[in-house]
């Protein structure tokens, strides 16, 4: 049986992405890579030829599609090489804040910037002092009249430096009730006393770019608020859900493209006159790596089936996202091992992908905090 | 979704099982894990009630069902303790020979035993000498006329003592090619030259009746054979995928029942003042168990969804083989540091699962087994 | 360099107990497994031959030997099969309590048949429901004049059938802080009130009788106390340092002869036509073995060292009693992997040995509580 | 006990090295990684203040210290900051080979300038298709009366753009036996035919300058060559068991620089509300980091040992090389999780010491290599 079956659309879908991956990205990774950033010239492409926001409503632009467009997203842009082209995160994660949550006005306003690739968003959560603990958050955001004024810093912000449109987390200072005190807002790249920061340098992943974001008695108008005042918290914990799914999608496409890599290298390059694939402990490595990510690819596209059924998988995606990014983690320093000294050699492709991988165990919510979470939700 | 699903005659089938269960197996298997034996009046109880071999085809007894019976006989009779009542090697192992190769006398003969429980089967593969390496097997069958001659020992048989009837792998010493050697054959209780050594003492399952076989001068019709002549190697390999998911299917319930168990344990017993689930170290074990124990549920899941599509699983099966055992090994020696002082004590239902789970990455191949097999077929 | 040197008086020891074992150890160790308990006569015999308590001054008839007779004693032991004659707790954790802070009157009544094996030792600090938490024992000490009155219950006792003489932690129930109630009592077998309850029957470890010791209004005199009233708690502190290092003695000893054992068989047992220790997954396997077995046994000797020059190395006595036990765990568990089917038997000398090795880890305090105590010294 | 003590004169070398690093090594590192290589000035500065090749013999201007000085320099140097200045390839590795087979001529032509650090070190033995495989090897020295002409290419040489001396392995091609073919030269920089690559760009240790090296019908005089013609294998096989236990000392230094930055961090960094030290999964995870530490550290200091009473310890080293390294890079990346978001950043140290351990696994003979050499040695 397929777990996930696709419709001729989809696979048109797939076939005319995977074009472009070859002409528009593949290309071009290294240079990006080099330079820290992707430039903003390839969102407005992808967006052009319709890859950004396949969830996006038609009357907005996008093709309505289920999650499974987003699958074929992360499988094909993680076919040849890992890159910070962070379209999944704009696509799946950010957006979907602002067709949930935001007014019609709001929703005409942005949406078809977001599909055509012209707006380019990040979500800021994330404090200098507060990790990724929402209850220590101290961004405020002060509503009088038409007006809200935001004071505060973020960090940690994917998409930092190209990003058009923040969704931004605040805080009402009024509130002590720390899940009543949350809200969210858009916010537009060159609002006065919106600032950015230097990109931040990261230990993997660097073409993708990450940067500080400050509030200094940034107004905006309440209209940019999205849903009701003091939900920010729910609605955080709805959409976290489908952020977390998309990150083990990437993450099990990770291992997948590191396993067959790994393998094609193992049948090919001899070791002590023989295919290092006809060695029984490179065997090993391999079938025990493959079953794993076997067993994670299943577990994922099963998440995806309940997750486009609407089911309540919060236990479920917490752990897919420890699990999977282990796996990747996991997969990525045992095919340096088998690999040996070509292994030590920055121009093995194995090495950005063992690099950029450790981080997405640590970005969307540490492994700690998944295991926090699955915790709480199966009542122990 | 659910990747498996059961029709009503399923879950009837499951309610009138668990009711069986409840009055005929659990609150006997302390007396048979002491006897080391389970009674053959029991197989008679549960073939009478119509649970032994559901596979089979009506004509002989059966209700010609699907293995998703076999997986609720599997879950059901792992619900409460780990027990030595080897329903599913018979069913899912054994029968199935005789079914798929079996002549039509052999079927009309045998059959209606197996599922009445009158008559209980074992495999004969495994030799004293050459372990599970069907190329080394040392026993003969010398066919002349209409009457074969069986000599040679078997060992590490599974219902060895309780078995009415043995499917019997021997080779013809005039053939050469080991591949081509090997014939399968009926051979029942009684018949002279047949006999048994004592019952082998197990690490585990206790109650599961282990011996070895004796042939001597054993003479069986030629009508006893299984299918054609020199085809047993690939009967063998058709059917041991079978043996495999079977396998796993009992590991993953074997693991899920210990998760359970010791998942209300720690809600249920304090440590230095509040529930030791309120402990983020035991938290944190518990979620990554369970973690391990859902995605290895819904990859046999899927197995088993694939298996009745007929699919070929060779590798994955393999790898769902050496994966779920682990898993069940994993999850009970975890379960054992979590409860303390209480796991050093034989009363503990973890000690005899934990005992028992043990052989499982043992039996029906080893996991170095499977391992070169799934290499094999993945072309390394 | 050797860490451990060893006189011609350890060497002569070591020779004669050698003997000792081959003789009346080894020959009877599967009968006492099947009986599940030690005879006295044979603790007798090992006084009698001067194996005893060789720490003891001789003053009260041991050698005043320091701890490498300890660890002579825990290899000699060990050599050839796990058994439960648990001479090393006897000599090495409860002896001294006695010698240490009994008094004169004490040690004079109570030594001489502790080194001549008349008189066998237990401790008893564990209770029913407060399990290894010495904050939580109920068991109580009420002293008035002369007399102290013990009312309470014990568990987990090992030596529980055959002790003649057991040290007891109680509490003094006027005293609220619970580090300053605790004292220690000597009680012997046969005084009124103290009543042992049936063997418990252990996971493992079947010839170490083991039991529940109850005691209702058992009247003993004052001069019983060991030490000061209420120093209990911090004479069981001290001690304790001791009793970890004898058990990771044991268990880097157990190891040790698992991995002998399991290189022996793969050097002389064929599979698929040459020896498993030609097998390069085996060898890998071996070779990460031993690494970890040489490692744990240098860290050891280390600490035995270092624990004659009566250095403070709570934090690495610790750590030892965790690692090692989990090194004895995981040797158990590679070792039974690698033999197959073999792994399977009762009848496996390494089967006994992976079982018993198990208790390892959660006598004497769990690897839990080994974390917490060392994090707690280490400061964090 | 210590296992290691050292002299005065020893304490007087590390403190005055200390210094030296905090004045000339420490506040450069940065800048080297960025350039990818440290400056030639540095080697001469570290070696005018006496910090290389301490155990080269005083009539050449060493000091003829024992190993102890190379832990010294090995604890030092890695005290802060993982550092590319491979002072221990040059004084443990490269120049004892000058030392033990160069003839009178050739070590007093060279080692002065080794010690000053006028003449940095390499030794050429992997090439681009045999990779760590000696028997393997292509390059060519043919002994034509008083000249050897050279011919090939060697890869992955450390110090390979510094360096003014070569240490080269190549085959005699008349000699069939490849254990009998291989002779060792050393060819100084600027011999018509020596010619180097580009600085290979490594996954880690970017500051140390890698490169691979060509010879083009150089030629040399023969009495450049080390030893006697044709037993270059068996000088190699001699002088690795050093080059091993090197790595394995640098290994443990940095595993323990890098528990000890996290366990500080732990202690000063809060996490909802209480230091990160305080939370019991962090607490257990830094514990059981701490005993890994601990326990390569102390098998580590015994080799040492050994090393200096010249034991034969060829199976424990090739041990120490695997394990340590494993042991560093599993402290890395453990410290990684614990510190969450913060270890995304290139400017968190752990992440430069996580992607510099890695490497640390892979050179000097992978793990595979070192198990395959203690299976042989083990008699397996």
């Amino acid at each position: 049986m397929d777990i996930l079956t696709y419709t001729p659309e989809h696979e048109d879908f797939r076939q005319r992405l995977r074009i472009f991956c070859e002409t528009h990205v593949i290309p071009h990774v290294d240079r990006w890579e080099t330079e820290g950033i992707v430039p903003k010239s390839v969102w407005r492409q992808m967006g052009g030829s319709g890859f950004l926001c396949p969830a996006v409503d038609p009357k907005y632009g996008g093709i309505g599609g289920d999650f499974r467009y987003s699958v074929i997203v992360a499988e094909e842009i993680s076919r040849t090489v890992q890159t910070g082209l962070a379209a999944a995160l704009h696509s799946d994660v950010v957006v979907p804040y602002i067709e949930s949550y935001g007014s019609e006005a709001v929703k005409e306003k942005y949406l078809p910037g977001c599909v055509s690739g012209e707006c380019i968003t990040a979500v800021a959560m994330t404090e200098p002092d507060a990790g990724s603990d929402l209850a220590g958050m101290r961004t405020t955001a002060v509503e009088e009249g038409d007006t809200v004024t935001i004071n505060g810093a973020k960090t940690f912000i994917s998409n930092g430096i190209n990003c058009d449109l923040v969704v931004l987390a605040a805080r009402n200072p009024d509130v002590e009730n720390k899940y009543e005190a949350l809200s969210l807002y858009v916010i537009e790249d060159g609002t006065p006393g919106f600032t950015r920061g230097r990109k931040l340098e990261k230990m993997g992943w660097h073409s993708q770019d990450t940067a500080e974001l400050f509030f200094s008695n940034c107004r905006i108008p309440v209209g940019n608020r999205l849903g009701e005042k003091g939900m920010g918290f729910l609605m955080l914990m709805e959409k976290l859900q489908q952020e977390r799914l998309t990150c083990a999608v990437g993450a099990v496409c990770g291992a997948e493209r590191m396993l067959e890599w790994t393998m094609d290298f193992c049948r090919s390059h001899n070791r002590n006159g023989r295919p290092l694939s006809k060695s029984q402990t490179v065997q090993f490595e391999l079938v025990e790596m493959a079953a794993d990510v076997k067993i994670g690819r299943t577990f994922v596209d099963k998440l995806v089936a309940d997750h486009i059924e609407k089911k309540n998988i919060v236990v479920e995606t917490s752990m897919a996202k420890f699990w999977t990014t282990d796996l990747a983690n996991r997969t990525a320093d045992r095919a340096l091992s088998i690999l040996g000294d070509l292994a030590a050699m920055e121009s093995c492709p194995l090495v950005r992908a063992w690099r950029d991988v450790r981080v997405m165990s640590i970005f969307a919510g540490t492994n700690e905090i998944m295991k926090g979470i699955a915790a709480k939700f199966m009542g122990l």
